[in-house]
């Protein structure tokens, strides 16, 4: 039994107002997939990268656990390659540069050791490749959690239904939500949503937290205020990662163990922006981690 | 031993996205007064009308047991008037029209059955007022909240400032906590305004919650997400009033029953949207409260 990771696994360079960075690793997969490895010991990568890509940040993946059979290497091809810059806000950015490269005709080859999937986590990438992977897993996986941005609901909305009809639950951030449902509220964006295909429904906002929902519940989670956001980027996938990687832990989906994943992928979203990249989810220690979900549980609860 | 509320009673003319409302009732001390008498029974507010204000609504006041003797009545002038128009996101408005009328003198008279003060809450006026008020108190209050706004630190930021010295706890949003420290993390922000002053602060982030902090704590709280927000007016005045109403209640100070009032403020802010103006915290049940609060703690409460 396995959790498997697709996305993209790719070079980044970030400007933020505290600083810059060179290509330095980046991808929806390296950041969940990283994320899921900290709760979950049979994390799978399924991916693409040119022959640019460093065997050593291969190696890091595996040194985390991270089966990287999946990931394909494309010979004489270069990486998939965004730069972007945050706004003083950090909530906002702009695209500098988008080259596709490997990723323009990525065909999601699924190894047969791969076909154990439990657990599959869709990191935002077209809707069709995501569905692809759905269709060439034998077994329906017992989870099938996905993530999607704004880009694919104005270019591929057909496709993007589709995907949706086939998953258990959705993460976007409140903008999204509003688009994908046409609701301004974000309850009734939700209910709407939940009959889209999704059984749950969550909802990324940043600094203000996550929103979980199903047809009866909803739940809340502030994110942990912190001193210093460095560089928001792999932020939601970090989250989304630590989310479906504490499922896979305990190995029961309902909504009170989802609540507590929300709880986890908080917290591991929580290391991720203190750092540029992935830096400092390459290296948590379990106190790192025990003592941060210990802030939350003092950030939130109370006593009536 | 009482509970007193400064700030405006007046008439608001209000329109949102879903409908529009001639003069109704509206100010700071009406919501926050309101508010406070569901859980605490000595409520005293401290403002002033024309007489144009109807007795029907000083009646309703103190049907709720509020005590209505320093609301001073002033013949031949007019009540504060304000009218604004809410933006389809609910949360950003524009004022169409300050008519200040006697409030533009106001001189806050304290007769002297509200010298028994415990619980003193400033509500959103001028800060030379505010400071007045406390100056004319003999004994310090227990506890002295404040609520401000942008408005004052654009033109009365020494006034403010002194102000900000005497008191326990400030109410303010995440925009002004910005504007305030010049901090743009809250976290940072915090850190800096109690330094000002407060021994508490109380970050409103509407439709995303609130945060308390301390020199050692920060709590936060969601905010019930509602499928119609119809009308954001007086919503953190009612929550400051639930929040102080709260304390004044259990009568001990300190950041676990902080906790408490934000949850109660925050429940009691959550009906006040609901319909426009003061309507629907008008005639509220302990029942309706209850079932309230009960929501909340089944939107934040997790078990890790």
């Amino acid at each position: 039994m396995s959790l498997v990771v697709i996305g993209t696994v790719a070079f980044d360079a970030i400007e933020t107002p505290f600083g810059k960075t060179d290509r330095i690793i980046g991808g929806s997969a390296s950041y969940a997939g990283l994320a899921a490895s900290y709760l979950y010991n049979k994390v799978k990568i399924v991916a693409v990268v040119g022959d640019d890509f460093p065997q050593s940040d291969i190696d890091d993946f595996n040194n985390h656990g991270i089966d990287t059979e999946g990931l394909q290497i494309k010979k004489g091809e270069k990486s998939f390659f965004w730069s972007g810059k945050y706004h003083n806000d950090m909530n906002t950015r702009d695209t500098l540069v988008t080259d596709l490269n490997v990723l323009a005709d990525f065909d999601p080859i699924i190894p047969e050791s791969y076909q154990d999937c439990e657990y599959l986590m869709l990191g935002n990438l077209t809707p069709q490749v995501q569905q692809t992977v759905i269709k060439r897993l034998r077994n329906r996986p017992k989870l099938i959690v996905m993530d999607t941005m704004n880009f694919w609901m104005n270019i591929a909305w057909d496709d993007l239904m589709d995907t949706l009809k086939l998953v258990d639950v959705l993460t976007i951030n409140d903008e999204e939500a509003r688009q994908l449902s046409g609701e301004f509220s974000l309850v009734k964006a939700a209910r709407k949503i939940l009959t889209m295909g999704p059984k749950y429904l969550v909802i990324k906002k940043g600094e203000h937290g996550v929103l979980l929902f199903d047809n009866d519940s909803v739940f809340a989670t502030p994110a942990l205020p912190l001193a210093d956001v460095f560089d928001p980027t792999g932020a939601g996938d970090t989250f989304a990662g630590g989310f479906i990687g504490y499922l896979a832990k305990v190995g029961t989906i309902n909504f009170n163990n989802m609540k507590n994943a929300l709880i986890y992928g908080s917290a591991l979203a929580s290391f991720c922006v203190e750092k540029f990249g992935p830096e400092r989810i390459k290296d948590l220690t379990e106190e790192d981690i025990n003592a941060r979900l210990k802030a939350f549980v003092g950030l939130s609860r109370f006593d009536i």
